[in-house]
């Protein structure tokens, strides 16, 4: 599809494009006996909607980042008119979950995704989650995850927001 | 999510939002025993991503409709001048594909949502696929399949392609 990010699969035959795609490809190979994807229809359908959800916001901030000069502003209007109206809703449905994560008691590959979407976003906008105590109760405990703190310590920018 | 569309499921326990995560989970039910959703990982991988290419093709083109006035020339700029160098990149997919959609032989779920966005880029675009013939007949062929011609013809605005 001519873009990035991509990754080329089954020996190099396919390349694979579309980040929530690849994601949600990583999560059935990587733990193939614990998908990750949700247990149930219904699960894995909340789980797809969550990771696009976050999708739209990462397109919201990257559209107001990379816009060219004649429409810049207006798309950085857009992202501070709409940004938090969104993440008010997101931080009502982490709140309704009937668990931790975004999708019930266990952690989904959308909840991966949903660390890097709120890692950018927290990049972006030196505000974004001062309104948001429960989303940012969220975004710390995945950058802590034991399997993700290491890597996210040395390679991520720090973050304002603590526990 | 606060969006249009979403369909509520599980007896209306569940409210279901995102276009993309919605046919996935209608393309599971409706055919449960043919899940039209890809044979093997691979094939799977490559509908969504199909999907999800689509669904940015499809924001192109309602960004520049519906835009506010302000940054309405921009954004209808910058439709056209990417949506041929997309749309080439697409047909070009669907022809390396080794049958007549997007992944091989047979229809998927991904085919039916990417007939949605066609139909909405030739109401937009009245130039939209003259110049990619191999496109023009996949969209004239899945508008004529046998189990969606009688409600297309119907419900949808003609076309000016023809076979």
């Amino acid at each position: 599809m001519k873009q990035v990010p991509f990754i080329e699969i089954d020996g190099g035959k396919v390349t694979l494009c579309q980040t929530v795609s690849i994601c949600r490809y990583l999560a059935k190979s990587v733990h193939p006996d614990r998908w990750l994807g949700g247990a149930t229809k219904t699960d894995s359908a909340k789980v797809d909607m969550m990771a696009d959800g976050f999708a739209d916001l990462f397109q919201l901030a990257a559209h107001a980042k990379y816009a060219p000069d004649g429409i810049k502003e207006a798309m950085q209007k857009n992202y501070k008119d709409t940004i938090s109206v969104k993440l008010e809703i997101m931080q009502d449905l982490l709140k309704k979950s009937k668990g931790d994560y975004f999708v019930g008691k266990s952690i989904h590959w959308c909840d991966v995704y949903i660390l890097g979407v709120l890692q950018a976003l927290d990049e972006f906008d030196d505000e974004v989650f001062d309104k948001f105590p429960e989303l940012q109760a969220y975004y710390l405990k995945m950058r802590n995850l034991p399997e993700l703190k290491d890597y996210i310590d040395a390679n991520w920018p720090e973050t304002k927001y603590k526990a």
